[in-house]
């Protein structure tokens, strides 16, 4: 499938990420359509324009009338999904998703679905600390990073398709990883970032810190702000890298721990230089 | 000494904080005087009009001559400043500081004061990631907390004053902390904060993160830039606080990790709540 402007794109779950490929894609001007199963959800996105139509039920009719779909559910329901309607797609209908994990569930998908259309993983590195299609806003998108995660069964067509759509949409650096090693990645920059965010901001019932705070406190606990359901299930199917990570991270810590315990300023200045330099490859953007 | 337009104010140390009170007050239309050992960075403040003069020797002509003293210096030679120099100090000049340390800079620095002249302790919670007058602004107080630290020693003259200061240079929340509290508050949403945005980034020395990343690692990180001299000298002299809660969240940390571990996710959303919940309490400002 190439972009052009009369393909027809499904969105199949319409929160945040997914409204906002909605809204992006529509501007571009593209035939969206969404499913999803809150109605008001559909009925905000109709009001504020932000898909052509939409339905809270999956029909043969909707579903295989798509060219693409993107699916911006949580991981096992998205599996549910799949299993149940695949049998709606017409032939070559181009999948993708923006699940924040994907060993677990790129190669399920694609072991489980007919030979006729093809799905390749692919996870926008943006999105905000609210949630739902209310707050869909397509320029988180801009500049932002995206991941495509192509295994042996993906098509060379399919890599430029969702290349495409992400270049559409606005994002800056696009890079293709293997499952495993974005899980891996996902599992140091953003699953662990959520759990210091979360232990930092449980360290004290203080209600009274926001009068004393600066910056760096509120940076630090910003995605404190956290949707418990979606986050719990996206570490249980990260498990192992998460773990990995959370345990460099416990030793890092300690050992800056003890060094403050200790009074060694030489090795804490040789930590901050080192985490200086490090933090310096990230100016360039 | 009240802040009207004639009020010669001295500013000891011509850094970020120095430069941008300098910058702050000049625009206000006080005249301002820096004392900095660096030659540049008084050349650079009187091309850029921050100062009205500047000076790197201490000569009690340039000392005697200010009606109010903002001392931007570390906390160590602010101590030996203050030795050597106070001598020069005209009766009744106000003192105050910007330093990010209190009990063991406060109560040295009264002890060892001449009784003619007051010295009130504050800090202003405000920073950037970058150093000296070179990147001075004065916005970045606009709205920012501003803690004050009175002790016995203190007249309520005093504490209007620098309350006064505050307000005229457009910071937001004005508290009044004893030192023993402040350096408590600090040893959490700073210090601690600094630790884990340094062990954090040192965690992985990939270069190509920031190709992956999406905010909320940027965000956790920012402040891993940082001063290694200056915040090194600040948790060696808040060392009992700043480990007290080094310790309160590896404790939180390690519960957190031995959740994930075991597939706890009933606590785990429990935690996310609580975060959630405390987070609440920054989105009114």
């Amino acid at each position: 499938m190439k972009w052009i402007s009369d393909s027809r794109i499904l969105i199949v779950g319409l929160g945040l990420i997914g409204g906002s490929y909605a809204k992006g894609l529509k501007r571009l001007g593209y035939h969206v359509t969404a499913i999803d199963t809150r109605q008001e959800a559909i009925d905000y996105a109709l009001e504020n324009h932000i898909i052509n139509e939409g339905f809270t039920e999956v029909t043969e009719e909707v579903v295989s009338s798509a060219d693409a779909v993107i699916f911006g559910l949580y991981p096992k329901v998205f599996l549910e999904w799949i299993e149940r309607y695949q049998k709606f797609f017409k032939p070559g209908t181009m999948l993708t998703d923006v699940t924040g994990v994907k060993s677990c569930i790129v190669y399920k998908i694609q072991d489980m679905l007919r030979d006729d259309v093809e799905f390749i993983g692919s996870h926008p590195m943006a999105g905000r600390e609210v949630y739902g299609v209310e707050n869909a806003d397509e320029n988180i998108f801009r500049g932002a990073n995206f991941i495509l995660t192509p295994t042996e069964k993906n098509s060379p067509a399919s890599i430029r398709w969702v290349g495409s759509l992400a270049r559409i949409l606005g994002f800056g650096r696009i890079s293709v990883l293997s499952p495993e090693e974005h899980d891996e990645m996902i599992g140091y920059l953003s699953q662990l970032t959520h759990c210091i965010a979360v232990a930092l901001m449980t360290c004290s019932d203080n209600e009274h810190l926001v009068d004393y705070t600066g910056d760096s406190f509120r940076d630090l606990t910003r995605i404190a702000n956290i949707n418990d359901v979606m986050w719990s299930e996206l570490f249980m199917l990260n498990r192992e890298s998460l773990l990995k990570y959370m345990d460099i991270f416990l030793d890092e810590f300690a050992a800056l721990r003890d060094m403050v315990r200790d009074g060694n300023v030489p090795e804490l200045r040789e930590k901050m230089k080192l985490s200086t330099k490090r933090r310096a490859y990230f100016n360039r953007k």
